[in-house]
């Protein structure tokens, strides 16, 4: 009757991700078995009523009214940033060098520069043993991990098509009310960082490849929006007539890439001869091993998809399609079974599958929130084998490179601009 | 910061439903305001050392050996029976004449006159107070809740057709071990009480009327299995040279079924005039006002099916279809939109949807687990209010009958049964 | 440049199934090579403006207003039957004893009786070399013959179930006009014979087992319709005012069934060892090998559902599912590939799949009406080589039996009928 | 028994589109009525033997061998060009210079200065009364002509979205042979002009928008294939051992794209006030009224989907999904039905739809030699109106200058391209 060592965890927010990763903190442990237990130690936010009654509601010890407060404390092993991105930097770190593990949120930062900053003190604080990892909770989705272990294992062989859409609709309505993810120096961007960042960290981890250059286009349907309205989850309703302001994101982002190639790309069973030059141009010169060419769209605006996070791979051997709308299954296609043989719509709720065996039995579906406990599942089993959890900051700062060469590129008439 | 005033819960067993129950006392109250507050209070199993193990791990903060224990305690306000159907009975009369409130999983027992006299002890309990529910978890997944809600509306007109299928295939294997659901001295019997329950409930409660009579046919398609295997979630594999021992209940079971009408079934608006006669006979007399027509299958050896329970109703108006494998969504069909209306996948994740409101935004689906949680709010709802959960052990020895007029039926030659 | 041989075909009826019919006939030589190639010699109808109209419409090079004229004739080979199953029988009898090939529109006729006097007529007919067919088109749904190949192939192992659905909904609608659909002298039977009798014909192909006994319910929803009405495709709208005559057939059937144990049954690999007992009971009695065990329903009012022939199998080795909703493909599950294998959509539209190799390239799907060219490609081939078409008359009567056991049943209570 | 004057119809070409053509003419009068009743008069191909066994395969009543003789003679009335795209100028100009009418296949040319002389000889030739129509075929599916009613009649309000994919794979095999859709010289393209060409102009049609500007990247993944293979379908398999030719086209291409905007875009009910800026730029300049944004791809390399010609627009009201792998279906969603309103699977088969009412009772799908059927219908209307068919080869002009622009932007490091 004795628990495993205790994680004690301070959180920095308390809204929709801080109700995310308190479930996530809470239930780990009740269905995976953890080298540390992790304890909900205290929450911090402004306010000082809000943040007790969030602490209540989600089961936290005791609260603080100032981040800073909660990193100078004894008491709290790791901080889990739960906050808008314009704050990360700081508060990421600041808490490594006071030598707390951290979870940052995603996309890492608002900016390149900033994310590099994080990612260099990451990297000094590792070779001091303090570990820290990016929030890409859809990695932890049992759909997508079988997706990657698949490809690992060459079940796709090499990948030419990377098709990416990730297709939400609460800011269609055009009266839905402004808030911080709408305002470009809150959020850093809009759908791209908020969305579209996830179909990127998946889409390079899956394949194992990083995206090269993009060609890009962007916009905003909506350029200002009630002020002051009720929020609802992450939307809601604002009112008609009164105040406005400006919505100073991207609405929709739109584009085309290149992947790098793999090491083994011309080698025989590779592509096939082609090749797509250098990664600075989207036109194929012939003869250089070419990777995957991928196509992304994210946009809050696809009336009637409400979170269509979508991704599909198209190999020399196989293919595979993913919906989070149908989380619990994956779309396989091996063109060696017969022709045609159809694709299969594979139910992963295997005790074989990842992370599904220590939940419910066979067909017995997880939904959105399993994704944030197998996240903590992965970082408390990283922090307690002292090794780095995935993805790391360096992977973070990957994607926010890709982020600003989307933006570069539409700034300038789409022009190919290499990450 | 205050917490509404305790309920405290012992629960009986802790396998697979032990498992589920827990997660549900722990988290119903972190996500929905609730006028008790559940405290897993202790656990019950014969085994110290086993259930010292599943305490520590669900996170209960007592343990005893001996059920009987466990509702003498004067701290405990709850007994949760989450033990096979053969031991529901003593339990829960026992709890229900020591004052305590009864949640009792599905079925609610092994024979009709179990499932009688619980039902005459729960109404007494009742008049002083004393609460019950059967755990028929499914009422609770929202897809079924929002066809619940339309049924109720009006939108499907008057149901005419009740279509439901409960698909699984962990015992297709024939070498998969014998455990206690094979054995009909635990179980009652086989694939019917155990999953072909579920979609009697979800039928009866959905339309709002009873099933009338039936005719059957059930089968055992592997006679005897290997005993001593290790178990993986329901089923698991067993040693195929080792000693096998006897299947003694249905492995499927298949039933035709008629419903009683609706009050208002001979109105304007109707099935159309026609009519299905007396409740005996499977015969439509042709002037009697008459209810639904079903057709029910239960079975785990539908291989590929991992948990495939359907139902679909089609009624004057409109028709509804539900598949547990894709649990988020509600089918609907509206015939007055437009020809061909087609059907609407609605994704049931809406504020507005059952139970959603409280979970995450739109689009971000739930999971199996969560009908458990669901169960939990409203069980602690109807105990804050002194009313009625549903559904009630009368709601469940309602089931019951069905299952043993589906039973004599099918012992003789399929003749029509009355319930 | 040269042409094969004619077959010189008189048709008789020319509403929706000749004029499906007149197209086949019309279509098969210019996709497929035959050994003859068919004339559309002439249609004979009562009314001889409407015949002459759809003479001219559908191709037909003359016409006759006697179809016993049209079997007097010697420059017809072929009798084509596409009128309703009460005129089956005297029109076959007199075609094969004129020496005339016969194609005869299912269900074969109206009664075991008549069946099985057109059987003998036909066997003693293909003694002499006239053959004849009757026209279960679905056999000819590349998808279906692709399941069959995969059931013959020994794919699915031994087969356990049979699951059968004929959903349509267009006399939902209680003012839809009264046809000779809904005439019981006319047409034998209502949804039993008119698409039940197409599952049934269609598990028993498929799974090479016949069914050997039946329980049924039957019921009629609308027991009047408006006499008069428009007819529209199959159904229509009449009036609402005007006069009503009577329904006299089922608008819905459902029946649960056994089939015929294989021949291998009891060998290593069968179902494992359980057994249904005698086909004279629903029982399963424990020792005797089995054969599967399926339940069928057929409806004309499951709003929503326009024509869904859904067929279902599951075998010890794998599963195939077909809806005729989304015609050009198959589902199909195999155990043996890795958990879950899940199920394979298969596009049937490969050069390597039944028939399609002879249309479009792959993924340019057919429709309902290439069934009826494929059923004049198999019966001309077969005429060709001499040899019997399937399905024969004594396939259709094996129907016929079934169908007449589930009206037995459902008179009866619902008791076990053999068939 | 009169039919309608005569349509003397010569064909040029006979393989995959010469017999979905053929079909189509024998076909169209079947089913539908029409003002002349086409005569498959000559087919015209330079190999007699070859020609003479198409003629009477697909029921031809002569040959040519020279198409220059098919358009000197005195009885054809229209010339149906069914040949490569290099061809397509010569054979139409001179067709409509010698007062034939001409349906021509797609892409109407190979380049944009042969669409022009062909629109201009067209438009000089409509003025005499000679009429020419362009075969983009999919306009005629059904499912995507009810789109574009749906579109007409303001159920989805202002587009925002347009997302095009066409994905086969017949390519994906590196061992497939080199035929002439691989050959620059003649196909003018590869994906882009074969199939990505039958999106954009879809995607034109149903919006009522034409593209004003792109952004794109192409790839060839496999620069040389065998020659001398058997072809089967559009594909096949040739040697793996013997010589090797250039394949000089695009095997994927993928672009962004802005459509020009709607007349009433700056209106109330509009886009909701942001803007794209002007059609040079992919950059929203935040006040001019804009059109929807467009993502478009096309390959031949997408393993495991076959012919999955997909379209999806988001409204400010409504969005409608299309794939052609289930093509008898249009997925429409309402927002204004009630939250979460769903997609509904419209069963494009009612007789109200487009097309259908002439075919088989609600459900019975169509295949995809009906498109083919519909453009002969539409077109011989058309003639026998004496009003100009449509698509226009001024319509088809405007897809062969978005094929153009496509590749300007991606030899220009995707850059944006003004159409």
């Amino acid at each position: 009757m004795t628990e495993s060592k205790p994680l004690r965890v301070g959180m920095v927010g308390y809204s929709f991700m801080g109700a995310a990763h308190s479930h996530a903190w809470r239930t780990a442990p009740r269905f995976f078995d953890l080298p540390l237990t992790p304890h909900l130690a205290a929450v911090a936010g402004r306010n000082e009523e809000a943040v007790w009654a969030a602490a209540t509601k989600y089961g936290w010890d005791s609260v603080e009214t100032d981040w800073r407060r909660l990193i100078e404390r004894d008491d709290i092993d790791l901080i889990d940033i739960c906050t808008p991105g314009n704050t990360h930097a700081e508060i990421a770190i600041a808490a490594l060098e006071a030598g707390k593990h951290v979870l940052c949120e995603k996309p890492l930062a608002n900016s390149v520069a900033e994310a590099e900053k994080m990612t260099a003190v990451a990297e000094a604080a590792a070779a001091r043993g303090v570990l820290s990892m990016c929030g890409f909770s859809y990695r932890r989705t049992p759909a997508l991990a079988l997706a990657k272990r698949m490809v690992d294992d060459g079940r796709l062989g090499q990948i030419r098509h990377v098709r990416a859409q990730y297709l939400q609709d609460w800011l269609s309505d055009a009266d839905a009310p402004l808030t911080w993810r709408m305002d470009k120096s809150k959020s850093g961007s809009g759908s791209l960082g908020d969305i579209g960042a996830h179909s990127i960290d998946a889409a390079q981890w899956i394949t194992g490849l990083n995206i090269s250059g993009v060609s890009a286009l962007m916009e905003t349907f909506v350029n200002e929006r009630p002020v002051g309205g009720d929020f609802v989850g992450l939307g809601g309703r604002g009112g008609t007539d009164g105040p406005k302001g400006p919505v100073t994101v991207d609405d929709a982002a739109l584009f085309t890439a290149r992947f790098e190639a793999p090491d083994d790309a011309g080698a025989a069973g590779g592509l096939g001869g082609a090749g797509s030059g250098s990664a600075g141009s989207p036109v194929s010169s012939g003869t250089t091993p070419s990777g995957p060419i991928g196509i992304f769209e994210a946009t809050r605006f696809a009336l009637g998809r409400k979170n269509a996070m979508r991704l599909e791979l198209n190999g020399t051997k196989g293919s595979i399609a993913f919906d989070f709308e149908d989380m619990n299954s994956l779309q396989f296609y091996e063109s060696s079974l017969e022709p045609d043989a159809g694709f299969r719509k594979i139910m992963v709720t295997e005790p074989s599958h990842p992370y599904t065996g220590n939940w419910w039995p066979t067909g017995h579906g997880l939904g959105y929130e399993h994704g944030f406990t197998h996240q903590v599942v992965d970082l408390v089993t990283a922090i307690g084998a002292g090794e780095q959890p995935s993805p790391s900051f360096a992977d973070a700062l990957q994607v926010q490179k890709v982020l600003a060469a989307v933006e570069a590129s539409a700034e300038n008439s789409s022009r190919w601009q290499t990450v």
